[in-house]
């Protein structure tokens, strides 16, 4: 089952009200969650790859983009003793890493890495959701 | 996008040959992805219950699950300098973790938790496809 | 051995300069590890209480937290491929977790919970090390 | 502050009896988060020796045994709903993740890898602390 129909089934079970826009939630938890996903494999890719050394940069954006993320994704998920500070600040945090690792991905996409291809639109997307729902937040 | 075809395209990407049957790999990794939400929402949306008291068995079981579940989909996802004793060890952890914290929530379940329903749902789906890629392994 | 000292003999292990002050680094690094680490007990320590139902916000507060320094704590520790705009912002974000929690945590210090009034100590620890290494870095 | 001195004042916190001898648990947990910080420098040590085409490997089990630990650290510093089969699949994952990355950095120690010397004694120290508690809970 993708992400988001899990995610849209927990929050509909949610005893009190949401605290924020549930399509905004449900879009923002799934981009967080294929992004660290994309990020930790691209991140393995680019090990095995013969150009390792090329791509260190690009590794270590992956592993940071990915640890943000999935922090991210946790304390969006969560809604009981929901605290707007907390949430946008770690949304804006997931913004900047997320469009980091996208710049970098880019580059190696321009040069034929497909994982870097795959994983800039995954970062491009989380980057446009958290971004979408720290907007609604502040 | 759903994380299954995030993890297929990365897996296509991958400049080697996959250590594992591709199928079981993806089917992991979803579940894994899965798992770790509904335990991280579970988790939250037994905090806030009236009944919050009778349910910290389940909220720490959930907070395990979901911890072990994100762990274990990173070792699955990583291809290169593949160890099939960790990943094994790791997937076993794993099906324990999933299997308990499906028995818990299967309780509150009959008693009307529907979050813990579809939780003990994702927990069952999690501990199976473990089950499944760890017998290919061993 | 203390994870400073950890910390300490990687960091003179590092094959290039580091980016930044190595004694901030090392307290940050220190300060992150500690308050993931009281953040996750004093959640542990609340669903303990007979009075959880009145801790639910600290127990999500102490989540969040959790998952915020130890995310923060693996972006700093990473010196290779340093971007100094992706850390400031996992900084800034560990800052506020760890405020707000601290806040959160002194309330309930206040009414005689001990495990609270360590956990806020730590949290203050760790917002004041994270606040002094961005300084450094803007 | 050491992560064993507040792991110990978070457990002398706790609200009920602990439900494992609270020196192995200490040790573990200290254990857990030096390994954890150990691996993820030296993965990032690692990737920035002008050698990391030879370091993948070492880099991958760094990678998981950094999550692993970091996993296990959390499963037991958790008190409320303790359950014996869950914690003790973990701490034998750590235990195999350790080990197998200790055996790896100790064959790059030996070409004068400081990093991966440090890295193998933190490896063998949670390799141990995890074996200890797994052999009292078992």
């Amino acid at each position: 089952m993708p992400v988001a129909e899990v995610a849209r089934q927990m929050l509909d079970a949610y005893p009190s009200e949401l605290n924020v826009d549930r399509g905004l939630l449900v879009r923002c938890i799934e981009a967080c969650s294929d992004c660290a996903e994309s990020c930790t494999q691209c991140a393995d890719d680019c090990l095995g790859e013969e150009s390792v050394q090329d791509l260190t940069t690009c590794i270590r954006l992956n592993l940071d983009c990915a640890d943000i993320c999935a922090a991210t994704g946790r304390v969006v998920s969560r809604q009981t003793g929901y605290d707007p500070a907390v949430t946008s600040a770690m949304l804006r945090a997931c913004v900047e890493a997320c469009g980091t690792c996208a710049d970098e991905c880019e580059i190696h996409a321009a040069h034929g890495m497909e994982h870097c291809r795959v994983c800039a639109e995954e970062c491009r997307r989380c980057e446009q959701a958290c971004g979408e729902l720290v907007a609604e937040i502040a």
